[in-house]
């Protein structure tokens, strides 16, 4: 079985959207580029995080990482990523709502889970095999998942700006020790990650 | 005129101390030596970090800082640090008692100021010269300044560990855009340095 993987764009302060996402603001209001502009404005010098960032054999999401909050998504969204998402592979919608799985072009299924993150999160390591299972966001799902301690590897990918409100990761989480794994910089954006000690393990740096 | 420095010592969650801090637990409930093992484990992997904390020509600090919550340390109270406090210098200490300078041994003296952080700021850069004046924390103190925008560096020195609760850097503060300057990882901590970016200036990454 592979690790269970958390990648997060995210702000100094620890915002990973602003508030009020929407259709017409998908990363919230104030946010703008200045969470993702690594990955747009510097793919190259960023390629080794973007290219892990997706190669999970499967992927976890909230209901509203897949849809705009208000309305009912369920009979005919698709959605934010167009004909073709960048999943590439099945990935596992958190929901009230029952759905049949929408199937995309480029390998890319959405199924559609009622019964929680431990369902998710079976569904999803049983079809990715020995690959990773990467938890895609929103932040009150990872926190979910980090609270419930079910993560292996965060990879906080830390744009240099404050952005004063908005969602934030680590809301609601209980102390959990992590371990150094890596730490690098770009012009645009510090990559950090972290793997969680678990219960019993050596929190021993590595060097 | 040199630089408005501020050094914290933070958990990945953004915590700079546990709940209810007091005589018994400096740092916090639940802290314990999580945020600052590296000072004390590893002195010699982060002796540019540690002797560059303490190079400022003069220190700010918030009430809570110099003294314990409850009580009134107004009278008789010198601080935590002992007879030879580590800042071998001029430190303004914000409160809303007035009290004659108190001098310590080792060149630190106390001086405290009742006319808020505008007032701290400016005794404290007449004091520094053309050295740096450092804002030494609380929590509450660092959000005041950087939420004026009267802070220029801001060196974080990130703690592998989720806290989860505590007290929270980066609260109550406007959208700032910042420029990474440099991240430097030893065994134990992430040293993560940023300029402010002032309105007018280039937010160009540095490469």
């Amino acid at each position: 079985m592979g690790k269970v993987t958390c990648d997060m764009a995210i702000s100094v302060d620890g915002f990973v959207a602003g508030p009020n996402q929407g259709p017409d603001a998908p990363f919230g209001e104030g946010v703008g580029d200045s969470l993702h502009r690594w990955m747009f404005d510097e793919p190259e010098a960023n390629a080794a995080e973007l290219t892990e960032m997706t190669a999970a054999g499967a992927f976890i999401m909230g209901r509203n990482m897949f849809g705009p909050s208000r309305g009912d998504w369920d009979l005919d969204w698709t959605g934010w990523w167009g004909a073709e998402p960048p999943y590439h592979g099945p990935v596992f919608v958190l929901t009230h709502h029952e759905r049949t799985p929408l199937t995309m072009e480029g390998g890319t299924t959405f199924h559609f889970v009622t019964g929680g993150i431990t369902e998710a999160l079976e569904r999803a390591q049983t079809a990715a095999g020995d690959w990773n299972v990467a938890i895609a966001g929103g932040a009150a799902t990872v926190n979910q998942f980090l609270a419930a301690g079910l993560v292996d590897e965060l990879r906080l990918h830390t744009a240099p700006v404050l952005l004063g409100r908005g969602e934030r990761l680590f809301e609601g989480i209980g102390r959990t020790d992590l371990r150094q794994v890596d730490v690098r910089r770009t012009g645009l954006v510090t990559h950090l990650r972290y793997a969680v000690v678990r219960d019993g393990a050596s929190p021993t740096a590595t060097a």
